[in-house]
C-alpha cells in the first residue's frame, strides 16, 4: 500500500470504526469529509429493529442455524420476482444463488469461468474494486473506452476481431456496471445494450452486469436490464445486491445466471450458506412493502445530494468538467490536462476531504502494472455519504486543494 | 451429486427451510431424524433480540455501513484477550482477522498459501467440508492415521523423511481439529501436540489448527491449544468461529495468525468487509457477560445428548463400537468389517434417519476419486441438532437399518 492509500485507509478507518463523521474534540470543519465511498448516507439507513425482533424470535431456528448454500428459499423467490417486474421474464428462483454481497459474487463468477492466461473486457475506467478480484485471477484486461451511451462496441468488435484474426484466445467476459456507471455515471442506450448482446453471442462471450445502482434513479427511464434483452438467457450473468436498495452493512447480495452454471458455482461457494439472519431481514422488510418507500427516499435524498454537489462544483470549481449522471453516488471529475488526480487527490486529503484519484479506475493504473496508458486528469467524488452542508464545505476544501497546486 | 446424497439433501433441504423437524401432518415418527449434522439444538439458539435492538438503533451507523475488512476493532480485540485466556500469550488484536465462519477462513488460508501442485497433510479421517475445499485448489493429499492420542507424528515425520529423500516438495501445512476431532471426537495429548509443533518446524510446515468444538468439552481438562505452544507465533494459524460458541448463523469466524501473514489474506479478502451488525451481535452478547453463562448450558446440553446416543447405542445398536468423546458433537461409530457405511446411510435414509457415511471424511473415497484405498465400515453419527427422544428413536432405526442388510 502506497503511503497516501495508507493515510486515507488511516483517517477512514478510524472515522468509521467510531461510527461518527464528527470529532467532538474539533468540531466537523476540522473533520475529513469523505467523497470518497460508496457508503450510505448515515441518516437513510433504514430502522430494522422490529424486522430483527421477529426474525429472532418467530424464525430463530432458522436465522440461527447454517442456510441452505443457495439461499433462503423465500429470498431467492422473492428475488426472483423482483427482477421480473424489471422485465427479465420467466426468471425462476432456481436462476438465483443468494451471495455475501455482489463482490463475493464477482469472485465466484470468476472462479466459474476464468482459467490462467484469459483475458477479460472492461470499461476504461472501470469499478476499482473490481479490479484486485480480476487480478488475483491473473487476467489479461481489455480495456474498450465508453462514450455518452455507455461502452463503445464497435471498437469492441474491432478488438475481438483482430484477436481472432492473430489467432489469439477470445476473452471470457465482458465485465460493465451498465446503469450510472461506476465511476462515470454513464447509462448504457438501449441500442448499445442490444448491440453488445448480439456481440457477445457471436464470439461465444459471457457479459458480466454488475448493477448495484439501477434503482437509484433521480429522473427519466430505465434502459431494459441486459438480463432483460439477453433472450436466450444464455449470456448474460446478473450481480445484485442490497447494499444500495437496502443497507451495504447486511452483506447480502445475489447471482442471477442460467441454472447450470448457477449449480457449479454452488459447489464453489464452499462456506455454509450465507447469513439467514441478514436474508430474513431483507425478507421481513420487503415482504411487509417497506423496501418501495425506501427506494423513494433513497431516490430523492441523494437527487438532493447530486443536485448540491453539482451545484457546489460549479460555483466554487469551475474547473472541473463533468457529465450530470441521472443517478448513482458518483461525479466523475474531468480536471484541466495538466492536473494531475492522484496529486490532487493527495493534497485534498491535506484539506481533509477524501476522493478516489481517476488512476484508480484504470487497469494500468502505477498499483496495478499493467494494460494501456490511462489518462491522469480524473478524479471520483462521491455525493451518497456526505451531508449537503459538507458537501458543499467538501467542494470549497477541494478547491481550494486545487489552487494550491495548479 | 449421487442420488443417494440427493435424496438426503432434499429431505435435509426441505426440514431445514421449513425450520421444523416434526411433519405436523405425519408426526414425528415419520420425519427424518437429523444425525448427520452440525447444526445447533434449536431450543440452545441464545435469544439475541435485545442486543439486535441495540445494534440496529445505537450502533445503526456501524452496522448498517460498510465495516473495515479486518473486521470490527472491538471483536478483534475481544478475541485476541479470549485467546489471551486461554493460554496464547501476547496474541495482539493485530494478529485477529475476522470471516465469514471457519470455512471462509480456511479458504483464505488457501489462497495465500497454496500453489498448483502442492500437497497437505490431513488425518485420515478428516473433516469432510474441509476436503473439497482443499481439492479446489488442486493439491495433493498426504493422509496420516491418527490414534487415542491424535495424529500419528512419528508417521508423519518418517512420510516427511521420504518425501526429502525422494525430492519431492515437502507439504505447505499440516490440517487438523485437534480438539474433539471431526469425525473422530479424538483430542491430541499434549505430548503429541508438542511434537508436531516441533515437526512443522524443523521441515519448515505451517499447522492450520481448526478448532471449533474447544469450548464444547463435558469433562476432563483442556489441553493447551496448538497456537498457545507454538513460542514462536510463526508456525501455527488457528481458525475460529461463532458457530459452536453462540450460533452457527452468525457466519462469523476468525483466523489468529501472523501479522504479515495476515496483512496478506487481508489483500485476497476483497469482499467490502465481514457483516458488522453479526460482528456487533458477538460483541453486545460477550460484552455483557453472557458467554459464560451460554457455553455453560451448550456443555450440559451436549453432555446429555453424547451420554443418550452412548446410552442407546450401546443397548439397541450394540454391533457398533466407538469411544466415547470428551466433548464436540460427534461419535465415530466402526460397524463390523463387512458393513459398508455408505450402504447403510442409505438404507437408514429410508428409515428416516440420516447420517453422513464414514466415506465422506476420507480424501480417496469415491466422490473425491484421489488419496489411498481407505475403511469402508464407518460412520458419523452427530448428537447436537436431534433430541434426547429423538436420538433414541433415532438409534432404533438405525440399527433396524443395519439387521436389514447384515
Amino acid at each position: 500500500m502506497k503511503s497516501q492509500e495508507k493515510a486515507v485507509e488511516q483517517v477512514l478507518f478510524s472515522r468509521r470504526a467510531s461510527g461518527l463523521s464528527t470529532n467532538p474534540a474539533t468540531g466537523p470543519s476540522a473533520t475529513a469529509i469523505s467523497f470518497d465511498s460508496g457508503h450510505a448516507f448515515p441518516s437513510i439507513l433504514p430502522d430494522l429493529t422490529q424486522v430483527a425482533s421477529v426474525a429472532l424470535s418467530k424464525y430463530r431456528a432458522e436465522t440461527l442455524q447454517y442456510a441452505p448454500r443457495p439461499g433462503l428459499p423465500e429470498l431467492r423467490s422473492w428475488i426472483a420476482e423482483y427482477m421480473r417486474s424489471d422485465g427479465v421474464v420467466n426468471l425462476s428462483p432456481e436462476e438465483v444463488l443468494v451471495v455475501n454481497g455482489a463482490k463475493h459474487g464477482l469472485e465466484l463468477v470468476c472462479r466459474l469461468l476464468l482459467d490462467e492466461g484469459d483475458s477479460i473486457v472492461v470499461t476504461a475506467p472501470t469499478y476499482f474494486t473490481a479490479i484486485p478480484i480480476f487480478k488475483s485471477f491473473g487476467v489479461e484486461f481489455i480495456e474498450i473506452q465508453q462514450d455518452s451511451e455507455g461502452l463503445n462496441v464497435s471498437e469492441l468488435q474491432h478488438s475481438l476481431e483482430n484477436r481472432k484474426q492473430a489467432g489469439k484466445r477470445l476473452p471470457k467476459f465482458i465485465y460493465d456496471v451498465p446503469d450510472f456507471h461506476n465511476p462515470t455515471g454513464l447509462t448504457m442506450s438501449r441500442d448499445r445494450r442490444e448491440a453488445i448482446i448480439e456481440l457477445a453471442k457471436d464470439y461465444g462471450l459471457f457479459i458480466v452486469e454488475d448493477s448495484p445502482y439501477r434503482k437509484v434513479r433521480f429522473e427519466g427511464e430505465s434502459q431494459p436490464s441486459l438480463k432483460a434483452l439477453d433472450d436466450s438467457n444464455s449470456t448474460v450473468l446478473t450481480l445484485g445486491t442490497f447494499s444500495k436498495l437496502m443497507a451495504p452493512g447486511l452483506r447480502v447480495g445475489w447471482i442471477a445466471a442460467r441454472r447450470d452454471l448457477l449449480a457449479r458455482i454452488v459447489q464453489l461457494k464452499s462456506d455454509g450458506g450465507s447469513c439467514p439472519l441478514t436474508q430474513r431481514l431483507i425478507i421481513e422488510f420487503c415482504g411487509t412493502g417497506q423496501l418501495d418507500n425506501h427506494i423513494r427516499r433513497v431516490q430523492e435524498t441523494y437527487r438532493v445530494h447530486r443536485d448540491r454537489m453539482v451545484a457546489a462544483i460549479r460555483r466554487d470549481f469551475p474547473e472541473a468538467e463533468f457529465n450530470v449522471p441521472h443517478g448513482g453516488y458518483y461525479l466523475w471529475l474531468t480536471l484541466p490536462p495538466d492536473c494531475d488526480g492522484d496529486d490532487l487527490a493527495t493534497r485534498a486529503a491535506q484539506e481533509n476531504v477524501i476522493l478516489v484519484p481517476g488512476s484508480k479506475f484504470f487497469t494500468a493504473s502505477s498499483g496495478h502494472g499493467i494494460g494501456q496508458p490511462f489518462p491522469k486528469n480524473h478524479i471520483r467524488a462521491a455525493y451518497s455519504y456526505a451531508s449537503p452542508e459538507q458537501i458543499d464545505e467538501g467542494v470549497r476544501r477541494l478547491a481550494r486543494a486545487y489552487r494550491s497546486i495548479a
